[in-house]
């Protein structure tokens, strides 16, 4: 499995897939996708993102309710489809992620607005280093937000502590779904140097 | 500049700097940045992010002001500092970024509390490529969340169009200012297998 991937892969030439193609994935390469995007850097060393990882097709059926239709068809063909969560109590692994000074965690056990916000930012920048360390352990990716995130919820996390951010399919996708490459801004629409 | 650099490079060798060397940063690696950062996706390619580059010390003296007192010689020793921020108005872009289909974009317009969710999870996810792509192009990273949102926004972004994300420091890392690696989760702390 190529782990020397070049830049180009990472962000060139890898396409958000809407199909894929009748091969497994073995839970090593998930293992290694988690151990490459686990080093990506966190406020705090905070790491609140958590993954459900739905490899069977009776797991995967638990989902079909809540997936907008256009969503359906291409989950069905993914071998496994990745639940991209963040921990609500994130701040419980102080101990762990922050041994030097735990007690820095109490600025979010005493603020919950605080606690949340940092929680999806940082679950969701760990999202984004999940993608490209899963094209680094070479799959193909197909990210998505159309669901019902409440059903999900209620569907994978009915204690409350985990909440849903976005669903993406994982494995190596099929070139004859994909669509044409969207634009994107230059660099002098999105960016301003001071 | 080297743009294959291994995976290992991009997750597992790569640091959170706390200080830089007194290298300056050319503004085409900054612009080599952003085209790499700007394939990653977004949901309907919203491409919601928005960065501004402090590359001077005037600049730099804008912000000073809104940092926290432990971000502050860290900040003053880096060659650029990015605002990494995103647009509210994002969906003003419907015809340049879905051209297909900007009617799709209808829903971000007359719903804000959707717009603003999916510009913040969106130009996160962004943000997190960013780092990588930083990294990609020879750059060290020190990312920041501890500043004064408020005052960031009033003072850059005075028309209320874009919101500060969090800050980051670019430039060539000073190693005696690293602190020691802290532990990540495992992944069977943080993944479940379905």
């Amino acid at each position: 499995m190529p782990e020397n991937f070049s830049v180009d892969t990472l962000f060139n030439h890898a396409r958000s897939q809407n199909g894929f193609q009748n091969t497994p994935v073995a839970e090593d390469v998930l293992r290694r996708l988690y151990d490459l995007m686990k080093m990506g850097p966190t406020s705090a060393n905070c790491s609140p993102m958590r993954v459900v990882f739905l490899t069977t097709a009776e797991a995967r059926a638990r989902l079909t309710p809540a997936l907008s239709p256009g969503n359906v068809a291409k989950t069905a063909s993914a071998p496994v489809t990745a639940l991209l969560a963040w921990d609500t109590r994130f701040h419980a692994h102080a101990e762990r992620l922050f041994p030097h000074n735990p007690q820095l965690y109490r600025t979010f056990a005493d603020n919950a607005v605080h606690a949340d916000r940092t929680a999806f930012r940082n679950a969701t920048l760990q999202a984004g280093y999940f993608l490209l360390a899963a094209r680094a352990v070479g799959l193909d990716c197909g990210p998505m937000s159309g669901f019902d995130e409440a059903l999900v919820n209620e569907t994978f996390f009915p204690d409350g502590r985990y909440r849903i951010n976005f669903l993406c399919n994982l494995g190596h996708g099929d070139p004859s779904k994909l669509f044409a490459r969207l634009p994107r801004l230059d660099f002098n629409e999105a960016c301003r140097v001071l």
